[in-house]
C-alpha cells in the first residue's frame, strides 16, 4: 500500500514568544488540515515528534496535550522521540499506522519550544541526546562532538575550513527565499570565518540556532488520498538506523554509518538510488553535518562533500539542490520538529509551491539525524 | 495478519541500585530473546516505552542508547511516550511495525529508572504527565488528582474508604506470590487505613511506589512465530484513546472516558467483549485507579467497582482476576515499563507459567493509563 501526503503545514520558525508549545503544533496542524481540504473529524490518530518537552517546558505526555488542545480527543495520540530525529520518526510511525491498516488518515508532525529556558539549560538538554555517562557528564556538548568530527574530516579528506563555511553561506542564501525561515539574510564566507568561536573549528555561523516551531503532514492511504486531492505526494521509501550513541565508539569518526544504513533501506523500499534524487533536505545541525549527510546518502563520494559544496553541486541550480528551505542553519532547528519540517519543504518542492526557491524535481529526500549520528531516518517522496 | 508474542522477559522490580537504566532494559530484552529461542540478529527493530529518561537520568535518545548497549546496532530503535502509558504504546507500535510489513520480529518493551533522583524531583517529574500550565504549575500532584477522583467516586457512587483499601490488600496478596514484585508481603485493610495520609482520602498504601525496572516482549508475525514456538500468545486486540489532559476539563470526573474508548477499539479488533476476558492487568497507580479501570473496561457496571472488589470478584479465584502480578501497587510501577510488564504477566498466565498466582485463562487483557486518564491503551491477548 502506498501512503500519500495530502496536506502540509508549518509555523514561522524562530523565537516565538507569543505562542505556547501546543499552539505551535495546533497552528501547523490546522494549516495542514486546511491544505488537505479535510475536516478535523477525518483524522484517525496523531504522531508527535518531540525531543524534550519534559526539560524544555516541564511537560511530558505532549501527545495528549496536543490532541486535547486541537479538539481532537478521543483519537489516539503518540509521541515518538529519538533526539533531533524525532520528527522523522513521527513520519515513519505514521506510515506504519496506515500501512498496517490501523488508520486511514493521520497527522504526523513535530514540535519544539526551546526558548522558554535559559540558553545554558538548552545546551544541557540538547546534550541529553549524547551518552549521558560517557559524553555529557564529562562536559561534552554537541558543538564539541561535531567539532571533533569536523576536525577528523578535515584531517582525513582535506576538507577545508572555507568549505564548511560555504555550507552555511549556501543555506543562508536559500533561507532568504523562505518566508518561514528564522534567518532570512545572506552571509559571506568571511563572516562565518570571523564569527565567534564555539568549538574549534566550528564557529557561531557553523551552528544551527535555538528555535521554536512546528510542522505537520497529513498522511493518507492511497485510496483515501484520491478522495481529497489530485496532486498527492507519495512517500515511497523510509529507512531508519542506529549507530553507537557515543562518538568514541564508532569505527570511523568522519563517516555516519546510520545515515548510510537508513539510506540503503529507504532506497530499497522506493526502488531508487542516490542518483535518482533531485532535491533533498539534509540534517545540517552543524555545517559539517551537511557534508557528512550528502556523503552518507551517496550524493557524493565519501570525503568529497566539501569539494562538492564548493563547486556548487548542492546549490539551487546545482546537480542536487540541498536544503532549499535554508536547512537547519537558516530555517532554524526546533529539534523535534525538524524531520517533519524537512518533509514539508520537499512536498512544497514537488508540488511546485516553493516560491522563489523552487527547483525542478519529481523525487525528493529527507535526512534527519539524532545525536552525533546515533540515529538516522531517511524518507523518499515522489510526485 | 496476526501478531504473536514469542518471548517475554522482566527484571526484578524495586530499587535497583546496582543496575543502570540501559542494563535494566538489556537484561529484560536478553531474557525475552532467550525465552523466544531466537538470536539477537533475528531482531528487526526495538520499540522502547519510556516516560522521562530526560528528567530521571538526564538522558533522552534512550532508544539508541539501548540498541547500542544491547549490541543490536544498526537496527532501528524508537522511543514512544505517553507518560505512564508509554509501555502499552510501545506494544502498539510494535504491532503496527509488524502488521505494516516493515518488520518481522521486534522487541517491544519499557523501562524506567526512577530512584536516581531525589523523591521531590520524582514527584515533580511525574507531574509533567498532567497539564503543566493548568495543573502542575499550580502545585497539583498525581496523588492530589487521584484523590479528587476518589472523593467524587465516593460521593457519586457510595464507594467506601474500606473498598479502596481492599484493592491494595488484594494486590499485595497477589504480589506476595510474584518473585519479581517490589513488595512481596500481605497487608490488611487496617494497615492501609492507618498509613500516612498522602492526599485525602488516599493514604500511602493506596499509592503505587517509585520503582526501577524493565519488561520486554518479542513480537513476531504469525508466520515467523510458527518457526520459533508451538505455544504463541496472540495479540488479538489493541485500542488507544485520549481524553483531556486536565482533570477539570472532563465531563465526568469519576469516569475515565479514555479507558472506555480504548477498550471499545480493542474489543472490536479482537471480536471480543468484556465478558470474554478471564484475567486482566489493570492500571492501579492508585487504588481508585483499579476501580475506575474495571468499570471503564466493562468488567463491572460504572459505580460498582468498589463493591465488586469487596465481594472478591477481582481476586484470584474470583469471576475476573485482576492484577495477579500484584499490580502497580505491589509489583511496582516503573512508569515507562508498566504497560509492557502488564503484558508479560498476561503471557505468563496464558502459558500457564504464573506459578503460585496461576489462574485458568485463555483470554487476557492489559489496561495502561497515562496521566489522570488523558491516555489509555488496552490490549487483548489470547492463546
Amino acid at each position: 500500500m502506498r501512503v500519500a501526503v495530502i496536506g502540509v503545514g508549518i509555523t514561522k520558525f524562530g523565537e516565538q514568544w507569543e505562542d505556547s508549545f501546543s499552539k505551535l503544533f495546533v497552528d501547523a496542524g490546522a494549516a495542514a488540515i486546511k491544505d488537505a481540504g479535510i475536516d478535523g473529524k477525518d483524522i484517525d490518530a496523531i504522531f508527535v515528534g518531540n525531543m524534550s518537552g519534559g526539560r524544555f517546558i516541564d511537560q511530558e505526555h505532549v501527545s495528549t496535550l496536543i490532541a486535547d488542545h486541537s479538539g481532537l480527543v478521543p483519537i489516539p495520540a503518540t509521541r515518538v522521540e529519538a533526539a533531533c530525529a524525532s520528527g522523522g520518526l513521527a513520519l515513519r510511525q505514521g506510515l506504519m499506522a496506515i500501512e498496517s491498516g490501523f488508520h486511514d488518515i493521520v497527522v504526523a508532525g513535530g514540535v519544539e519550544k526551546m526558548t522558554d529556558i535559559l540558553a545554558g539549560a538548552t545546551t544541557q538538554t540538547l546534550a541529553t541526546a549524547s551518552d549521558q555517562e560517557w559524553e555529557a557528564f564529562l562536559g561534552m556538548t554537541f558543538p564539541g562532538l561535531y567539532a571533533m568530527i569536523a576536525r577528523r574530516h578535515m584531517h582525513e579528506f582535506g576538507t577545508t575550513r572555507e568549505q564548511l563555511a560555504m555550507v552555511s553561506v549556501k543555506n543562508h542564501r536559500n533561507g532568504k527565499l523562505n518566508p518561514n525561515a528564522q534567518f532570512q539574510m545572506e552571509i559571506t564566507v568571511e563572516q562565518v570565518l570571523s564569527s565567534t568561536m564555539v568549538a574549534d573549528p566550528l564557529r557561531l555561523l557553523d551552528c544551527s540556532p535555538i528555535t521554536d516551531g512546528a510542522a505537520c503532514l497529513i498522511l493518507a492511504s492511497e485510496e483515501k488520498a484520491r478522495e481529497y486531492t489530485d496532486s498527492p505526494v507519495y512517500i515511497t521509501g523510509s529507512g531508519q538506523a542506529t549507530s553507537t550513541i557515543s562518538l568514541h565508539d564508532r569505527k570511523r569518526i568522519p563517516v555516519t554509518d546510520a545515515t548510510a544504513n537508513a539510506a540503503r533501506e529507504a532506497y530499497k523500499r522506493a526502488g531508487r538510488e542516490a542518483g535518482d534524487i533531485q532535491v533533498a533536505e539534509v540534517h545540517d545541525a552543524f555545517t559539517i553535518g551537511e557534508i557528512l549527510g550528502i556523503e552518507g546518502l551517496g550524493f557524493v563520494e565519501v570525503g568529497k562533500g566539501g569539494q562538492a559544496t564548493e563547486e556548487g553541486e548542492t546549490a539551487i541550480g546545482g546537480r542536487i539542490p540541498v536544503n532549499t528551505s535554508g536547512g537547519l542553519k537558516a530555517k532554524g532547528h526546533p529539534v523535534g520538529a525538524t524531520g517533519a519540517a524537512q518533509a514539508v519543504e520537499i512536498v512544497y518542492q514537488l508540488r511546485g509551491e516553493a516560491g522563489k526557491r523552487q527547483v525542478d524535481a519529481d523525487i525528493g529526500l529527507t535526512h534527519n539525524v539524532g545525536g552525533s549520528g546515533g540515529t538516522a531516518v531517511v524518507h523518499i517522496l515522489e510526485k
